[in-house]
């Protein structure tokens, strides 16, 4: 507790190092972080939160690199977080790389912090949406949060940002595979990367006509297309313009629903994850698993017998609920 | 429920179909696999369970081919899962090639199947599991669980089998990472692939070492390391002899004990899933977690008090349970 206060005040006065013990604390789920956080909560809100995802060539990373130059052009101070939840090997390495060069800059609006697969399941989504609170009460204008590329788990990372971005490049049937793969409901601005490569113009006319024929509610907003070729640092002015465009669209009441549902999410993944740990370490659940296989015909109908267990237990919760939500631990 | 006894009779009398239709059903969370597998369950346990892990590159694939090729040398039939949990770019196009190309030798001693990343956490671990169950309650004697990654999901799937395979090859230092990544915990066999290629000798000397190093309890399976270059159809023998002499060693109660393990793990996998679900959706959890929102301090204050509300709810339940574990469903 001691060290938790010495850190919350050697990070508002704006130490780099203390905010690097934090994200250290939220990537180990070390238990002096929740207290932390909690002193430094009512800072958390004014950064925007932008989720880059796409498949692995996409040239996720030289985007990520040309769009806080950008931002740094326009004195905008960025966060950079890479988040590899598939492989503690090549992936890790190349975030790596990248930081030492990034590091060399000594630009102090520029923070850059990677994060790798450990723990259980979701712990690298509650690890990331709590490092983006961290940087943002730090104070950085613009977040980034890159992924390696686009499983289950880079969509749970990026889907707590204010705008996804999903990165494409011409080549290799990637357009079709984002239309089959959901991408295109996740994705809030779509980066045609390498557009002068052979191919682009296909690839941006294949996902503008694959979100015309989607149909959409008359309020809702339209993914936009963008084209650029990051590592000729070429049109990355329009991803950013693309971002603005978004944020233009959230600003106000939108923007505060669509924080709260991410709030609302983090909290039942904590809770999940912990309460699972409680059921089976603490609560005895194991031994009773074992029981009921033992003369279960299949394990889908012990399954099924555990739940209805638990779950007679907790049918009763919601009625008893009082609206008081006072300081109960 | 018709058309499920329909399939398990197709099943039981041996066409491929209807195999490929239970996998499905698996994949895709279909609400009558459950009663299809538990018609069936009883003729689980008889094959052999391998899961394939190791960093991308290190030749997983063709190691498999191989091993299957050796294995139908020997007359034992085969049954290939690929599972792909990071991607549905790249990874899954590649099995799907390979798939397209072993299904043209129309050996019907082996059966390939892929599954692809979709759904929520967890998800593809547990239809791993079931379509490992129905392979081996359709009578294969050998099942190889390919992955295409060494993450935290990858590691769920493999860790299902009775035999652990980790697959590193010489170079960009997958050695060091993999110490450093917990995959020697994870290895029953350490298959050092592309053992032609410079740097093999000083990876295997550097792998037995590190499990040296490990130290171990008296009785326990020391991780055996074989090297080979599968591309090359060298070696691959010794691999399948570690597998054999695992096996060998897990024989009786070993085994007995194991797989009560996992089966308990896949169970809580299950029910983990499922209650997480009834609770926020059909609990009315979610708009409790709302209002706690609005007056903690913090989300991780909000989620500290949902879970207590919850637990306080649950923890009675070990004490209520009677030994009686009938048909409830």
């Amino acid at each position: 507790m001691g060290q938790s206060a010495d850190i919350t005040t050697r990070f508002l006065a704006g130490e780099r190092a203390a905010l690097a013990r934090l994200i250290s604390w939220a990537e180990n789920g070390d238990g002096r972080f929740a207290a932390a956080l909690a002193e430094v909560f009512d800072r958390v809100g004014r950064a925007w939160r932008v989720g880059i995802t796409g498949p692995p060539g996409a040239g996720k990373s030289t985007l990520v690199n040309e769009m806080a130059r950008l931002f740094r052009d326009a004195e905008r101070t960025v966060g950079v977080l890479a988040v590899d939840p598939s492989s503690p090997f090549t992936g890790g390495a190349l975030l790596g790389d990248r930081i030492r060069m990034e590091e060399r800059t000594l630009d102090p609006g520029v923070f850059i912090r990677s994060m790798a697969s450990r723990g259980s399941h979701g712990g690298l989504a509650c690890a990331s949406v709590d490092a983006c609170d961290v940087m943002d009460a730090f104070g950085f204008d613009e977040l980034l949060v890159e992924t390696v590329g686009v499983g289950q788990a880079e969509h749970d990372i990026v889907s707590a940002a204010d705008t996804v971005l999903v990165v494409l490049c011409p080549g290799a049937g990637d357009g079709i595979q984002a239309m089959k793969s959901g991408l295109l409901e996740t994705a809030d601005v779509l980066v045609v990367n390498k557009a002068d490569q052979h191919g682009a113009d296909r690839l941006i006319s294949d996902l503008e006509e694959a979100l015309e024929l989607r149909g959409m509610a008359p309020d809702a907003w339209c993914p936009l297309v963008v084209s650029c070729s990051a590592g000729k640092a070429q049109g990355v002015e329009a991803v950013n313009a693309a971002i603005a465009q978004h944020r233009a669209y959230l600003a106000g009441e939108r923007l505060e629903r669509a924080r709260a549902a991410m709030r609302a999410e983090q909290v039942q993944r904590v809770v999940g994850e912990r309460l699972l740990a409680a059921l089976w370490n603490e609560r005895g659940y194991d031994r009773e698993t074992e029981r009921l296989l033992a003369s279960a015909p299949s394990p889908h109908a012990a399954a099924e017998q555990a739940l209805a267990r638990i779950l007679a237990q907790v049918d009763n919760i919601a009625d008893n609920l009082e609206p008081s939500t006072g300081s109960q631990p």
